[in-house]
């Protein structure tokens, strides 16, 4: 978010056996910082969902294999551990990553300095994710700033789904961080929140985390933006994406699709922020080849929320409807004005990405 | 619905003086019905929401006329019922229609014969309305029939959004008369269910009126339509309307025009289902001229439900998370395949609206 020193993950300052994290499934009804003491500690964080983003797993894992080295350092233990860390979301990329890359660590290293060596790693880990978010915010920003500058005096209207926030990373976000870079340097920016049903990231996360850091915004039902574009009241939408192909298509949370769509109708610029480890440099027509993931149906069915101060979950249909949960689709390129990356603003193709990232030529 | 019985109105065949209606603010957790027993009742029965859909807000007015009368037929009480009823939902365009209609009646009846010649009109209204929702059913159907021909031994695939279902009219409803009336007749349709955020006409009314009819069904989130477009698991939207221009233009439900606009993108026939009353032969430019209303921002923080066999209300969002609530989007003309009247099947423009309804060249 905004405050430069706000991070999703963190080694507590006077007590250096303690990870801090936010439980995120409290949100947006509690603000609670949770300890994490031991690799078991983060384990749980990850399969319960504490945390959440592709980023903030790989980056909690990595911490938990410092607590577990903290605790034994010996090759077994620490081994026992990244297996266990790796299982809590078996299918999360940078989990995979993260973990790998920290037990390359633990490779090179005594059981002495282990745990300091670790702890210097995850600390890079967290530090190089902020960079790649800003490097995202910076380039990003210079499409608000030429909207700013045609329309001065008045707030430009940014629309995003789901979360790609400064909670899914450690700090800026992806789609956001342009909005966060925004702020710091005085644009005058007003985020419209789509809801993101059906587990309501955007009402639970992005509206707290906008809300947390001050930006002016507004939740609207994902049924709205139509509306709102046809009416002038969007500038621009930035939203996040799961994977992004080589020939720019771009899967992220469902709904995206139906927002680019209004926005192409109304002549209004579509961009997905991504950090470009989220490109998929093997696949080109995202629609055929990208399998998208259905989920439990109770997400759509139930609902959580509170209700006079208890954290309450409303079954919302009748009994036995049946349901259908997919969880992302995908947005074909020519839909998508451009790409932000950490290296840059592309067109949403195989030449743009190539010019960005030339050395991925031959990846595909 | 398509049992040929059921209406969403009737009087007791017992009882004359008693109107039946289902307490539809309970469905789809509960059927109940309720008695109304005088004009009171039917007053509250409408200003409450225990019926809604512009044909039942009508019928239930022209039947509380009916127990007015049966109370007290003096030309005094009588319009101070009108007066009443009419204040229950001082938009409802049908609500004014037909209280006036029936007050037309009691101008030329005498007290002695009032209420069994209110009780013939108020039948009357009520079979009407079927007439015209059974004669956009019979004309829609013909569409589905094409599909069926097209795919034999498979489901024809209908999306709809919100409900103008039975549950809105007498029976049949307007979207969903052609699934009705093909299921009278044989073809194996299955309708996916938008969830219809903010208020969840699809999850509660939709779902619940085709599981009671035993309409193959499958509940989505909003969010999910433009990905089973992609996918070719839609062969047909058909959905409702609350205004269509002479131009056709079509308002409906919040999110109606993301639907159209990805049925466009997939080559997928997106048709309207509507009783020509609620074409605006006055206005053609839909987007400039049909103002859209605002609601409550707690339709959209708040969802209702049921949690251990309690109704129990939930706030999702933060506290203060500024809301908004459009109700309502419009959908340009060019991108309806064609609007199902009671009168035939035409294409969205002034030409083909007047093809249908010539009489109303003058109206502009």
């Amino acid at each position: 978010m905004t405050a430069e020193n706000f991070r999703t993950i963190w080694l507590d300052a006077d007590d250096p056996s303690v990870v801090k994290i936010i439980d995120q499934r409290l949100l947006p009804h509690e603000y609670k910082l949770q300890d994490l003491r031991s690799w078991q500690d983060a384990e749980t964080a990850i399969a319960d969902m504490y945390v959440r983003g592709a980023p903030l797993i790989g980056a909690t894992a990595a911490w938990g294999l410092y607590l577990a080295a903290l605790e034994n350092p010996a090759s077994a233990a620490m081994r026992a551990a990244a297996e266990r860390l790796l299982a809590a979301r078996p299918t999360a990329v940078n989990l995979r990553w993260a973990v790998e890359r920290i037990m390359g660590v633990a490779d090179t290293h005594g059981s002495g300095e282990l745990a300091a060596a670790i702890r210097q790693d995850a600390q890079a880990i967290c530090d190089e994710d902020i960079e790649i978010s800003r490097g995202i915010g910076e380039h990003g920003v210079t499409l608000l700033e030429e909207i700013a500058a045609r329309k001065p005096g008045e707030p430009v209207n940014v629309l995003t789904h789901c979360n790609a926030g400064a909670l899914a990373t450690i700090n800026y976000g992806t789609a956001t961080a342009p909005v966060y870079i925004g702020q710091q340097r005085g644009i005058d920016v007003h985020v419209w929140v789509d809801e993101t049903r059906p587990r309501n990231q955007g009402s639970q996360l992005t509206a707290w985390e906008l809300a947390e850091s001050s930006v002016p915004h507004t939740l609207v039902v994902d049924n709205a933006g139509g509306h709102l574009m046809q009416h002038g009241l969007v500038d621009i939408v930035i939203v996040g994406t799961d994977r992004t192909t080589r020939c720019g298509d771009v899967a992220n949370k469902i709904g995206t699709y139906l927002k680019a769509l209004a926005a192409f109708d109304n002549d209004i610029p579509f961009y997905v922020g991504l950090p470009s480890t989220t490109i998929d440099w093997r696949s080109c027509d995202g629609v055929a080849e990208i399998p998208i993931e259905e989920r439990d149906p109770t997400e759509v069915s139930h609902v959580a929320g509170v209700s006079a101060g208890k954290r309450i979950t409303v079954d919302t249909t009748a009994r036995n409807t049946p349901v259908s949960n997919y969880a992302f689709d995908v947005t074909p390129a020519r839909l998508v004005t451009g790409l932000i990356t950490e290296r840059g603003i592309c067109p949403a193709s195989e030449k743009g990405l190539l010019g960005l990232f030339p050395e991925m030529r031959d990846r595909s």
